[in-house]
């Protein structure tokens, strides 16, 4: 493995983990109130191409990542939506 | 230009601009509460990480992405810690 994998895995491991506090918040919370529903919206668009992209580079950093990142971010956007 | 270079700047446009309106949102009402800040922490830490992925892979959307994502994270970062 190329040490540049490696910080890729680092940077997918934390951006990945990042929205676990964020996804947690909101359960307990149940409050979204300040989080921009365009901006969930727009990320899990955003995740899937970039999903698409480490697909299409045979990337497997992004690949592990945004497949973890994008469940994270559908249960935001959903929490979003439901809890208004 | 690979097709697969266009999917990664359709991804880090969108991802990135995701970010504005959740910085226009705390902008305007200067409510952070049901963002975490352990969330916003992390992602500028993974952001920079990406970054010098990005750098290391010699890899344009992802160095264009990142490096725009850092600053809007930073101001929802320093908007965490202002408006409590």
């Amino acid at each position: 493995m190329h040490d540049s994998q490696y910080l890729g895995y680092a940077a997918g491991i934390i951006t990945t983990l990042a929205f676990l506090p964020q996804v947690f918040r909101i359960i307990r919370t149940r409050k979204t109130r300040d989080i921009s529903l365009l901006w969930a919206f727009a990320m899990n668009t955003g995740i899937i191409l970039w999903l698409f992209y480490g697909i299409a580079k045979n990337d497997l950093p992004m690949i592990a990542a945004n497949s973890i990142s994008l469940v994270l971010l559908m249960i935001i956007l959903y929490c979003k939506l439901r809890f208004r």
